[in-house]
């Protein structure tokens, strides 16, 4: 559940509600309504599912909860587009979401449009209570925006025509990078978490509290696509001594040998994303590499992952705003790191993997009834990444959210930051 | 391969072309993309696919190599709508066929186009020899006529909505059927196997072989679902000692409590099918059966499966033109049993399982090259069925048709007719 | 359930019984007790628990059924050592046999020693009917005697020590043997199945009918380990053309690459077998093949398999006992083919495999009550084999026994001789 | 790798060795070499390996690298009996330990004597690293203790006649304990990990460093059995909303319904373990409980888990002899709860589930070599155990030990105590 201090302003509220509904829509754009429906497997959703999910976020916990006279528009859809709140009853099951070829993509943009206009009708007159929960759902909804093209991300690399879906932004060739330089972090009592001033954030980002930094250094940028192919080329697939026992196992059972979606031929190492198959870029940080890879990574380096804490004490002066954030619909990729030696790409372009698990602050309380299973529920076996992606929405990160994901997954736009011990 | 010794005449091959390949197009006519692209399970394929694969039959095994100066459609294709011939090299992994979002279901519709018109273009001019394989074709096509319909019934069956993707046909009410006769069959040498005087037949079917017969007799019709509701009803599910051990390991592991698609409610049984989800029908003949259950209910009554030795010899003085069979778009299901004493509904309505595992009958060798992988390499774990059903095309299936699948296998039309030693 | 119509005389059933249950112990004299309690697949079962089940069989269906005043060893047994039969209630489950550690061998030896003196104390005295229940204990226990050794074989193989249980018998070297030679069988009507003259058959032996023969001939001999050398260095494993669709997924997901327990190194091909690892004999027949690997090899000979009834139908006049068979505990295998060019090695030294689906003769009934479910239930997805092996004990085998196993087992000392069409 | 700054003398090492050597074959006392042989489960091993593994260690790292002239007693042990040392090279797979029956349990028994004479030989001349490495083996070999006896337990528990291996200790009937009590911690800077003044600790164990508390409480005692049942009464199992998500899966998929080894009857609950079935004390200390279960209570009784660094810091002042620790071979189980109000159990009797992921201390650094490997490559996905449990050796265990295992794990002596906010 969303906390939050500060009411957001009626019309300030329409209009984001407008940006983010119209954003969605606008990543779907190139998709038929087949994109749109199939699952490529059971971590990911379809697209018609994001697009309905988060609708029936709005519909369920705003609309029928808080403005009397709501007709749903489909009473069966509760069943479909629950994902994993055990509190609103029975659904359908998630590794099943792909069998829903009914309703149509039409039929669920139907969905969108009817529950917009009651929603935009109704939030000049809603309470404070209401409207916060409007705002959750925007929150909601962007993270959804990330998944939906980290989904078809997946979805279409596995078809052997690898479509591009959205043109290609050509990059214009720089130059690699200069070498790492490491920025010595603060060191002993340190606030960190939500401290309730910004107008929105998750209920796992608080409460604020004080953290325990010990001295530390972190990369002044993250690893690039250069000096994941150094570690390749030494053999870091093969060597055991480098891998936590369960990363090991996943190497050996999967055969994994190079981040997720690259391929070696002749021209070298190329990489698929919505914008096809293109050429791996050395300068570009590295990503859709999962914890294990980090930290196999990082040990190979002689380095470590940084702590949460020492990740977001550094990321608090730092605006997220100069991220290479997602701001319109197309194919994103991480960016070319610049050639300075200052802290930067913080924000955007890859998520970095801490070194943290991903557990309740201290004093964390979830919140209650069917919004409180949001986040306290994820709290075992999983670990936090920090700082967004070129698929994270611009203005939905900050230097206190927590990202979470189990650590062989790296479907999503995942890298790394090195940090070491001084 | 297809053995045949009569050519078809060239003006009749053309109509019988046109006309399969129209009813296939009809059979998806209220399809969405989306319907026509998923896959609902690994023994299932996307309709997308059914109309693509026939499609790279005819492509492959007449226009490439039998017109000259053909041009591909698409060169990728081969390997996406390959289904199992070895000897065309890599394809596509069979459990990912639902990936293919794209080409598009229209896309798909202009490769047919594209083939129909340089197939029907090349056809006069054409050798007997690809004549033949066209012929084939034809007959490979129609198998995934009624593939496609017990596809899609799987796919929208799996769909909370439940979806009537075709218009039911209301059933006149009618009268239970009499209880069932017994028709003695022929004992001695028979001959059994396709004989050659007919325009086709798939390998499998001969060569024509003498048989031995044993005294027994057939079930004038198949069984009833009011005749399994009453198996049902007496336990029959819950008593391993009706069951091959496999079926009883099979009915414990799946919970396996009614035929596929039935669900018990308030009204009683119903069944879902291609116009929805309708009451059972008692009068109706039990479809999507499993051998093992077959084989438990025949075990309940006492009685037997037949042999498809006898099954073929009773069945060679009946037309199979007098069948319920598929003679255009829309959802089928077997009709009620009439009430007669006769031996009736020998094609048509339900597979019958048979108690014979597919294996090749004496002198049996499976033609060389491709298009020889057809059948014979099927031949281990399968039972077969006979008689054609409700969505088997008119024109298809024969007296000496073998049909096979594997005994735990109930998403086609499958059900049964008693035998018994006399 | 057996079928005998020849009453055994009482003092040569009490000498077989003593013989029958002698052997077994022997089998299993090499044996720690934890070598009889390891359970190293769920095929098979571990040594302890084929001494305390086979004689759980005579305590439950002969003792306790029909000897007045039996007081059973252990009423927990019951539940510990029932196989499969469902009438007899509740079990322990198959795959968790290897846990029983307790009760020890020692205790199971002694079991068995208690259930013995009740036996052939009661024995004189006891009916017609009891006897033969006995006479069938003796030859399901004949039945566990060669799962045992192979059960052994299959352990053992799993320890790398890959320890010698038994001494081997040094074979005299021998010449190749020569080319095959092809018998030709019977035509037409022929008689096949138990004819009730001999004291015991098993129920799926019978009943006697007529079965048909097409013209064919049968291979002299079996083929040998130099034979298979030559299909496996003709790329036997790595060709699709030559195998069942079924079993080319089995060798792609096994890796399966020769018969089970071969491994190559610097002095050729070695097996390993209760004697320990030792080189292939090049005139020995080939063993331990799935029915997968046995078609394959047909094909690539361009061959087939024998049907049961053409198999039986040559047996007819051999007598089993010039068979190799086991007639004392020790280590067993194949014996060299003899360079002769009459039908030979029938009986004994491999199982061969039928293309013969196991499914019921024409009038076969299973017979009531628990015994009923010995052989009925298993007919489905199983292939006949016929003959014996060197493992089968002497005296077990007849010309219409039927074993039976599925299409990829091969931890049986199974084998193949061609067959072909005239 | 082990740390320690005081070198130990030689004569009270040789005791010591002595000791631990001792008491691990007194644990093996009443097994039978079957009992001794099968693996119960991929998770657990059997005593024979543990016997032989622990045994393996001092031969490898100490005997083979540190003594001249040492003969191995078997050079194939090595493949045995390595367990997960990558840099020992190749190794048996762990699942298939069970199916060792040979070598012996005499064979081992002899291996450990070899060894034992080879060490105690050798050790007045040692050098200091080597003493060091039999310091660490010999607290390697006490986890083994602890591993042997709930592995027996677990496999134990499959066998239907649940065995006692051991005699039980009568309890002598105890009044219920009081009313939790909640033991105020420190707030703020403290410092954990191992201070390097006693004579060993394992390497995961530090550096010492500070770590930040927030104000918090420790309840006196861990949770009861009897506390345990009102949970269960209270539908705990049932109630998605205190689970995990994760635990929620686990919940369902296996059928949790109370504690392992625990089944109703109508003399109401009763647990196994090596002294057979008896009664749930509702006095003593619950155990065999997951993380998802440690949680789910927690959540149900409005408290939380402790963080270690509360827990070790409350524990600092504790002496651990106190605890109710494995001290001669027996059947154990947790003792009941005395009844006072101060904090107490902090030692023995069960492990405490802590709220804290199994993550590196600040500064950690893995030692080289291949005992290098012992504790930081299992730093994911586990959570942290603190205090012992009655199957714990007396000496072994720390106010700084950290033990870990996976959140569905529960055959150790795994049980909880609460803390909270304050």
């Amino acid at each position: 559940m969303a906390k939050s201090r500060i009411s957001p302003r009626h019309d300030d509220l329409s209009e984001r509600y407008k940006d983010v509904r119209a954003l969605t829509l606008a990543l779907t754009d190139p998709l038929s309504d087949a994109d749109a429906t199939v699952q490529s497997m059971p971590d990911a959703s379809p697209a018609k599912w994001h697009l309905a999910h988060t609708t029936w976020f709005f519909e369920t916990f705003v609309l029928r909860d808080h403005v009397e006279g709501y007709r749903s528009f489909d009473p069966g859809y509760a069943f479909l587009f629950n994902s994993y709140y055990e509190a609103e009853g029975a659904r359908h099951a998630r590794p099943m979401r792909g069998v829903l070829t009914r309703p149509t993509l039409d039929e669920v943009r139907a969905y969108r449009a009817h529950v917009d206009a009651a929603l935009l009708t109704a939030l000049p007159m809603m309470l404070p209570d209401a409207q916060l929960l409007v705002l959750l759902g925007l929150h909601h909804e962007q993270q959804h925006q990330e998944l939906l093209l980290t989904d078809l991300t997946h979805l279409f690399s596995l078809n052997p025509l690898e479509p591009a879906v959205f043109a290609g932004k050509s990059a214009a060739p720089v130059d690699l990078p200069g070498k790492l330089h490491w920025i010595e972090g603060r060191e002993g009592l340190v606030e960190i978490g939500h401290n309730g001033q910004s107008d929105f954030a998750f209920d796992c980002e608080g409460p604020r509290h004080k953290a325990l930094l010990h001295p530390h250094a972190l990369a002044h940028r993250p690893i690039t696509n250069g000096e994941w192919m150094a570690f390749i080329e030494d053999g870091g697939y093969r060597n055991a001594a480098l891998w936590l026992s369960d990363g090991w196992s996943w190497v050996q059972a999967d055969g994994v040998e190079a981040p997720l979606y690259w391929k070696q031929g002749e021209q070298g190492w190329t990489q698929f994303g919505l914008d096809g198959r293109q050429p791996v870029n050395p300068a570009a940080s590295v990503t859709h590499i999962s914890l294990y890879e980090a930290d196999a990574y990082a040990s190979w380096a002689g380095a470590r992952l940084p702590t949460e804490a020492e990740w977001e004490s550094a990321a608090q002066n730092v605006p997220a705003s100069d991220g290479n954030l997602l701001g319109e619909a197309g194919a994103v990729q991480p960016r070319p790191a610049g050639d300075g030696s200052k802290l930067c790409q913080m924000f955007g372009d890859v998520w970095e993997w801490t070194g943290s698990a991903y557990r309740p602050y201290p004093g964390f309380k979830a919140a209650g009834g069917a919004v409180g299973e949001y986040n306290g529920k994820f709290m075992s076996g999983q670990f936090v990444l920090r700082g967004g992606s070129c698929a994270t929405p611009r203005g939905h990160v900050r230097a206190s959210y927590r990202n979470f994901f189990y650590p062989h997954q790296r479907w999503q736009f995942t890298g790394l930051r090195l940090a070491k011990d001084l």
